[in-house]
């Protein structure tokens, strides 16, 4: 069992949302988080940002001081069996990749155990 | 040691931050997610979450089109010691367990390292 | 490859972002959490966090079953080599270690893959 931890622009829920369900791993959260990565912002990817929503315009004066700015992001969070990893990972790609900075990251990590609140039922992977 | 993550009701904080104090297991974070189980929401399940008020009522018009709508949930993140687990588990399927579907999940990750920052004192897990 | 998460005070973000970024550990997300520690809050340490505004002030006679309120906090999450452990916890624990309860917790746990949406390009760690 693992987790799948991606990190997606904001308008790419949806898309990632239904194309998850459509490959047959339905099941995950999805919450807000504020990120960088390597590449600091220049003032291309500043613009590009601004242009497609992600961040909110400000006056040009600021951007020299925003050039480690955070981008508003989505974390999606998959716990799921070995055998669907590869799937989710192709799948959060393909609807994902545009080619630009800023596409995002997936994490794969052990998970060890797996409860149903409801049930009780669980499933264990070796430790 | 590791790490128990805990997906539940938002209308279940504070019972499980109750029910966690008094088993011992005071250390924690919470923070609101959005999710789906592997069932997708029917009619009765989609009214079930309308009546507890864990998602605002839609006019019956859209109701077509929400069978995949995501419910904020909140995600309760422990991290202990090996030997307190299965209490913490126990601890938060008694508190959360109503049968119904949307009771929620819990997860075991493995955790290598712990530091306090106040005082750099740490302990390590076998890697 | 590992992930360091630390829970740290919401007014150590910009100091711990620019920190890290000095330590050429650039990427990372962040996001809010509701936290509490092992040791339940005392009067000292409620006005304290009340004058240092990381709660807000309520009315004198609420302080009593105010003893286990949640304080807002900030988690950041960095998906790092293992050579940069040790340089990002140190890092951390300069920024934010002010010598009173409250000043955060840093965790390790293990990164298996990791991957670049944009470029497809990964890593992998050994299982």
């Amino acid at each position: 069992m693992k987790e799948v931890m991606a990190i997606v622009r904001q308008n790419k829920v949806n898309a990632t949302k239904k194309a998850l369900l459509e490959a047959g791993i339905p099941a995950f959260t999805c919450r807000k988080v504020l990120g960088r990565g390597k590449k600091l912002l220049d003032m291309t990817m500043l613009s590009s940002f601004v242009e497609s929503g992600e961040i909110p315009l400000s006056p040009v004066g600021e951007y020299l001081t925003e050039m480690n700015r955070l981008i508003p992001k989505r974390a999606f969070t998959l716990i799921i069996e070995d055998e669907d990893v590869y799937k989710a990972i192709d799948t959060i790609m393909d609807t994902n990749s545009t080619g630009n900075p800023g596409d995002g990251k997936i994490f794969v990590l052990p998970v060890y155990e797996n409860y149903q609140v409801r049930s009780g039922d669980n499933s264990k992977d070796a430790y």
